[in-house]
């Protein structure tokens, strides 16, 4: 069954043009609707050829190499079997991450690091105004040594979270929304609340937030962002929603009532961020080294933070969703009051509820990692798709 | 010859019906001794094969994953080589082991690093009381997780040492044996002692010992138990020994003579390790943080080890086995006297005469690892085993 | 075209007896010139082969460990991607580079790691008499192993940098030379300016101009080795220089004046690197621990490096040069003026200008390694790639 499913998918895929091919998967909101529902069917096709136990190894080798500017334990696994999946080495530079270089240093490493590399996926998600900046430098540095002769192909930099965006996990959560509610189409028109949330620590990057509004606001949804004075996200991102919104005929509104923003949602999304204003000062005691200041700073910021301990997803609130039973989704690890902390994003029975819809959340990133690699890498995705089903090899013995 | 004599044991194999398909390989005294029989039948054929250049490579992808919450340079190279000779890519966790991680936190990593994995390969062996309560959760979780249509499979929990059991050591260990005396039938009746011996460091885990005991007194051998008071292992291994032993015909005695025990002995295993009691108090000032504590401990350790400095397997106390000529065993590295330290577990001249034996000891371990993850993870490993001898693909060029 | 190109490089190779199967790669000058050739050969098709999208995945499966006792990025990833372009899984040792093992030590993790490996990359080039030692210590167990019927096959020693020689860089710089001047008969009479130049760190090996001085005199080149007087190199590589240069009717010149090295020179290769004697007192001071004597040769060192701030590789200097623009080469990073420091190695216009060149003097070098993998691990390499091109397999989708 799951064979004859990823057939529609790919028979679906046929009808699309994407235009990522020897490109980047940097921002969502770089790419086309059509970018964006062709990797949706990608990493959807992906999925059922690994239940139906069909080998998608394209790759006979090549690197897939990764550089986690930030710690990772999840996205590294993610990108781990990505790789795997097609039949890449993953590869991690293991960068240190208190330099943050730039210029011919990321040139030069940028080239080095790719002889035989098909992709390169960052995360930098800690300094406000650089992570996105990092990628773009290290796709130019890639694209010129292709063009002088120094590198046989072009790697694609896949952004694993940047100051901006993160994109394989909006798109992850655009899948499970997409299985949770039928199709993409019937998300139109539902309400989903994205909120702040408490968290008894601080300095949580602002990307998740921005990349569920920048995505789900494409879609006709109903978007709601809803957090205290003073924890606004990026600008850039704001405008954004609102533009997508009136483009695609969805709505989004912004509010510091949580209450207000649960009422009649389909979905809600309770999680902590720190303030765009903290993450700027942080950014700059992080590059003068400056110690003092960062613990001044933590401290002043858990301060505010426990201003605002009533913001947690709590049973009482999740009444007042629609019919009492939005969906709750998370990125994980969520700070669950009684379990991983006194106090904090979610109460502990509500988690409970959809403790196993969150991993299930969470279980399509390495496939959508894995799309990107193939409409980045691929010329024609859906032929070879196509030709995986026709022929299939058994990706286990039975 | 070496592909002949895979097929003969794949014949034995296929009399045999193992029943470790999707289940885990926690402690060896949870087994049949049909499962360990087949268990060694597996690995003997892969080694064969090996040899005879046929390639294991039975998966085109998959992930076996580790965890490694103490150090370690050899099993961690024994893991990534079995997987490697099936076909899986090796990835760490490198989850400090500064934090013991339960509950929530456990089933949520268990499921998050398992949407590809095949195997979980976990060594916990710091903590008494832990590493094997730890396996379980993680094995109760990604059964969850199957169960619950967040993972497409089941991975297979593989304990590489935990505080009771070391199942690849003393299956290795086994398998040893059986070479060097021609079977497993052969073993009936040869006398082994494992003994405690002298070692100028402290902490030395207690599982070699308890998987020793609990593996050997199952095929009808006299296992002797030789420490000085005070350096007990956990009762539940004691207990188990005594009850194999009756049942196998073979017998289980202690002792805390050192000469007594290599007296006739066919076997000798003489390592250092931790009294019970002290890996008690030690999981505690490690759980509390105490440092002070931990330091004081070491030092009265370390000076309670020196009166026994006399327990060293010395050529004298070779002189007392059988034949003057005992197979020296030993898991590696070994404290050797005058060569790794001042005065340690063997003497220099007895290490020497068997370091090559040991070394080929060891030489089973990656095969046996190859052999858990095939057991648990494919339905008929005969059949499959039997079909790489019937076609048979290189494994390297010649 | 690439394809066509490889074969007739394979032509070429299979009139050569390279005779390297079944050992180790550890000095060029241990090295007929057969076997250079041979390994320029082979990596040369390695790298058509690449670019013409044919997989050179020859291994079913097999570990290929690396060991690093010094930190590396670039040489990791070449290491990995040399791997990986034959079918090899690396995998890192990690051994802590502050114990320098040796004797039982040494014999035993070497087997421990070996027994389904191809190849031991290793890189020790910190102590000066202990990198290359260590590499035969490594390469005597392995053997030993082999022979004892310890290890089913014999793993390679691969030399990644040691005190003595740096083979992987200079065998690719030898290949971008061939490409640069069409063939290695051009080179004959060619003048090659290995230098000295400033940089304002210290310590950096030597390994570097000595591979390049021992190298590039076999090949009829008039090689100059430049260097501010007490920046002597291990005397062992002067007088292998002389030697070969003298049968390879090329030339070898010691001179403590930049500018006259330059003058005339083809081909320049300005490069920081430690004194001897500075090395060897700073082996000792690593041996024994003694912080603060490093803390005081670094100061001393740094002070006299001060010196010599003027040898530095300026557009005045490179106007001496044949026809005004000799090819710079170095093995990167570089120390260049006003981008990576105040005042290096190179002034920023001149190595802009070289920069692209300089990527694709690096790029040879996971081709080189490879081909050295392949012809230590593989009897007959010529057939091996012959039967590659006559039925070609895609490495990666179109």
């Amino acid at each position: 069954m799951s064979r004859e499913h990823a057939q529609q998918l790919i028979t679906r895929l046929k009808s699309l043009k994407p235009t990522l091919h020897n490109k980047d998967f940097l921002l969502t909101w770089q790419q086309s609707d059509e970018n964006l529902r062709a990797l949706l069917l990608v990493a959807e096709t992906l999925e059922n050829l690994h239940i139906g136990n069909v080998s998608t190894r394209v790759f006979d080798s090549g690197l897939a190499v990764s550089n986690f500017r930030d710690q990772s334990t999840r996205t590294r696994f993610s990108y781990a079997k990505a790789a795997n999946l097609l039949g890449l080495t993953s590869c991690d530079l293991d960068e240190s991450k208190s330099q943050i270089a730039h210029g011919e240093t990321v040139r030069e490493t940028a080239n080095m690091i790719s002889f035989t590399t098909e992709t390169i996926g960052i995360r930098d998600d800690i300094f406000l105004g650089h992570g996105h900046q990092y990628m773009k430098e290290v796709s130019e540095a890639v694209e010129e040594g292709f063009r002088e002769n120094v590198l046989a192909q072009r790697p694609a930099v896949i952004n694993l979270q940047c100051d901006l965006d993160h994109p394989t996990q909006s798109m992850s959560d655009l899948l499970h929304l997409q299985k949770e509610f039928g199709s993409l189409e019937n998300l139109r028109g539902k309400k989903i609340a994205m909120t702040w949330a408490y968290s008894p620590s601080y300095g949580k990057p602002l990307s998740v937030p921005q990349a569920i509004i920048c995505l789900m606001t494409r879609f006709g949804m109903d978007v709601t962002l809803a957090h205290p004075e003073g924890y606004g996200l990026v600008p850039e991102t704001i405008e954004k929603s609102h533009a997508f919104a009136k483009e695609s005929g969805g709505s989004f509104t912004q509010t510091d009532n949580m209450a207000g923003a649960f009422a009649d949602a389909d979905i809600v999304y309770p999680k902590s961020w720190a303030p765009f204003d903290v993450m700027k000062e942080r950014t700059e005691l992080l590059k003068s080294g400056n110690n003092a200041g960062l613990g001044d700073l933590e401290k002043r910021c858990l301060e505010n933070n426990k201003r605002f301990v009533d913001w947690q997803c709590t049973e009482d609130l999740m009444k007042k969703t629609k019919d009492e039973k939005a969906l709750y989704m998370h990125c994980l690890p969520a700070d669950i009051t009684g379990v991983s902390c006194e106090t904090g994003e979610v109460e502990g029975s509500v988690f409970k509820r959809y403790r196993l819809a969150t991993y299930r959340e969470a279980s399509h990133k390495p496939f959508v990692i894995a799309a990107m690699m193939l409409l980045t890498r691929v010329e024609k995705p859906a032929d070879l798709l196509a030709s995986l089903c026709e022929n299939p090899r058994n990706r286990r013995p039975g």
